[in-house]
């Protein structure tokens, strides 16, 4: 690899910052969704926003494809180098830049694990809320790229109503500084725009973020239900009765299991066919009072068991088990193809019925787990790769899945995002218009399609804006990737 | 006006439909922004999305610049004409569309004015929350188009945190039905983007709200003091303390006497030299803990009085003052300069000071009120437009207060958007490559910048991206728009 190019960014980056041995290049061929792959020619690793800009000039100048990539937890494929190129990689971009707790916000480098953030804010009795399943592993700037949810985004939304400003590197390396925090975007809302578009906008380096102060009291309720049913309607009937839990998930029979069975194991009883488990916020009083409100309703739907953590101990037990879900579902089947669908909160239980119906005219392991205050469910297929009946099947179901929702008024990704899983599904929801003008604000800022290439947006309608992008062969001397889909 | 284009539009819209009687058009000059005003040549009042379709398609082709209009109540200029043109006027698509209580969404015509969506599905003990001052009469399109705050946006957020969906209508004619409500938006965040957009991307003709319970229980509570600072200072104890009304809003001596003075008078005690007026919200018992742990804290800060309103009409009366306090302004001074601007919390104090100076020098009656939660003030000057000097001196007291801002880490609006009266100061805090950024976004939605011309970017920033854009003279057999400004 002697491309005067690469030369370049060795110089500009060190040895540290850079990774051109192939077998390290392996574990960037793909993010959560594994079966799609592809190896990039490069991996970069910068320290600064300005390191990041001068090497977005370098690629600019030999249009290369660039994709961005946190901690490759994503799970629809946005961070999967599919047209090759090179990743830049942010994860030696993870200093917490200013703290402050007056005005409650802090200024992050993007590759700062999303955990971190509200650990380093604890001290001030603050924490930033957006907290997906992954908030372990997952970094802040792949939260914006994907606008990410999580169990608590119930009650505090999703990460767009927390970014209060963003430092930008465009294509060419230009760098727009929209970090300072408005209350009211001041012109158009680049800011807005940019959280959730999948890496194709530029790079976000640096985040401006809103934190919270912690509740005063949380506690966490566990009801275990004989049907899954149930635990549905018990949630329509709490939200009916304008209890505002902070989180409200549920987890099926196989989950629980496969939970139960893992180093998560949360004390879920094995038997249960689902369990709610619930998180409420506020002050003692108001706590005691909404708990003393919810458990006649889950009782009076069935459950068969109401309880609530004793200890801190005991809560971050109950919430291990919901978060480890995904790890745990290892035990079931090598493979994991997770869903992530979203319909009005009412239909919730229809689609469970039309879910499970599929899952068994298709022979495959569905175990679902529900955000189900924001009706977002995932519908989660164990599955082994190697087995090419199975993966069809797999992906059937999942487009099925997928028609459901879209019938039932519902969307096609509550948190996960578009990227590659769900590009063609775009087609299914938008009209060429709707997809057209996608298109043209995605030229508004990158007119060659060079930032994250061949996501979100179906070939055909990006066809219809514009030529195709003549991209010359870009590995000048470099090993040309290989494809291994 | 016998123009062929002008009978089209007369036929599709009826003589109901369409203003060409140049004295009716007259209110069409401006909007709350009187300072700057030009006649549109024609006004159009559709009934339907399938109208103004049409409508700007026969606009699109004869290449006329088009405005839409709400109520009129903005303060920075959005719906004024200034390159002439036709005016859309959406007031009469006022129909509410669809209410789902149970998924708490409302589905309604952008014409709505704010107040009558909330007494809509009052019923259903639901409410929206955005809550602008103008509230009884401005329209929830109008909000969008300026992401519009409100007093109780401290707690609930600005407009974008409740647009669920937008149907929007394209320069062009084209109809982009992005309305499914999403818990996250799928693709790019088209309509966060929209939100905010002042008018230059389209028109948005239906809308999809989300909709809050209303709380159990709202204390409104009046703390009286015998200086500015103090009210800041006893915000600053309220919010470090933890504690959280849904709206904190600060009057200054100015204020009060004009309200009193009105048919607002609201029960403010006229020597005060500020009040402080919280809303506290939630379960009863809540409330009851808040309000106690407040009262303390704003008497350690010097409050002569506190009081909290006895019944529901006590209460509407506090607000009354604080939400007709422009209004009353009229009584000092024929016309009112509004200004917007935010700082970070903890620079209010420092804020208020200068702003208190800049009046003293030029002479001018400056009454301010203050979103004090949220770091938004409005310092208010009332004047006299046929008083040049005085106008002069206003305008230059504007932009200094702006430059105050920016020094503190602030912004130039809080809530009334950019439009005519701030398109200048953009580039005080932009740089060449932000505003570049927003020109090619805008032209992503109407290449001709064609919708609400000559706002929010200036034009040497759009000359940068882009040729001028060529406009034939569009007023074929209309009279020509006579420029007043």
């Amino acid at each position: 690899m002697d491309a005067p190019w690469i030369a370049e960014l060795r110089a500009l980056l060190g040895p540290r910052g850079i990774v051109e041995d192939p077998t390290r290049l392996f574990p960037y061929e793909a993010d959560g969704i594994v079966l799609l792959r592809r190896r990039p020619e490069l991996v970069l690793l910068p320290r600064t926003t300005e390191q990041v800009s001068r090497a977005l000039k370098i690629l600019h100048r030999e249009r290369v494809p660039v994709v961005a990539r946190g901690a490759g937890t994503g799970l629809s494929g946005g961070a999967t180098p599919v047209e090759g190129g090179v990743v830049v990689s942010l994860a030696r971009m993870r200093d917490v830049l200013e703290l402050d707790a007056v005005d409650r916000t802090a200024r992050v480098q993007a590759g700062l694990v999303n955990i971190d953030l509200s650990l380093a804010c604890s001290k001030h009795q603050l924490f930033y809320a957006p907290d997906p399943s992954s908030q372990q592993a997952c970094t802040l700037g792949g939260n914006i790229a994907e606008n990410s949810g999580g169990p608590h985004c119930f009650r505090y939304g999703n990460t767009t109503q927390h970014v209060l400003g963003l430092v930008i590197v465009l294509e060419d390396g230009t760098v727009l500084d929209l970090s300072e925090p408005r209350v009211d975007p001041l012109g158009y809302d680049l800011v807005g725009l940019f959280v959730g578009s999948e890496g194709m906008f530029g790079i976000a380096t640096e985040l401006v973020l809103k934190l919270l102060p912690k509740p005063a009291t949380t506690e966490t309720l566990l009801a275990i239900f004989e049907s899954l049913d149930a635990a549905c309607d018990a949630t329509s009937d709490l939200i009916r009765a304008r209890h505002e839990p902070s989180a409200i998930e549920i987890l099926d029979k196989l989950t629980i299991q496969a939970v139960e069975a893992s180093v998560y194991a949360a004390g879920y009883p094995k038997t249960a066919e689902a369990v709610l488990l619930l998180d409420i916020e506020g002050s003692e009083v108001e706590v005691a009072n909404t708990v003393a409100g919810i458990e006649p309703l889950v009782r009076a739907r069935g459950a068969i068991e109401v309880r609530t953590a004793k200890t801190e101990l005991e809560r971050k037990q109950l919430w291990a088990g919901r978060k480890g879900a995904f790890g745990a579902m290892g035990r079931i089947a090598p493979d994991l193809y997770v869903a992530d669908v979203c319909v009005p909160r009412t239909k919730l239980r229809e689609l469970v019925a039309h879910t499970t119906r599929i899952a068994r005219e298709k022979n495959l392991k569905l175990a679902t787990v529900f955000h189900a205050g924001d009706g977002n469910l995932h519908p989660n297929i164990a599955y082994d790769r190697r087995d090419a009946d199975e993966v069809r099947r797999v992906l059937e179901a999942g487009d099925e899945i997928m028609h459901l929702c879209i019938e039932a008024g519902g969307s096609l990704s509550g948190e996960h995002g578009v990227g590659l899983e769900k590009m063609k599904a775009m087609e299914w929801l938008f009209t060429r218009e709707d997809l057209a003008t996608m298109c043209r604000v995605r030229e508004a800022w990158d007119p060659d399609r060079r930032m994250n290439p061949g996501k979100l947006i179906p070939i055909r309608a990006c066809l219809e804006t514009k030529q195709a992008v003549f991209r010359p062969e870009h590995a000048t001397g470099a090993a040309k990737a290989r494809d291994e889909r």
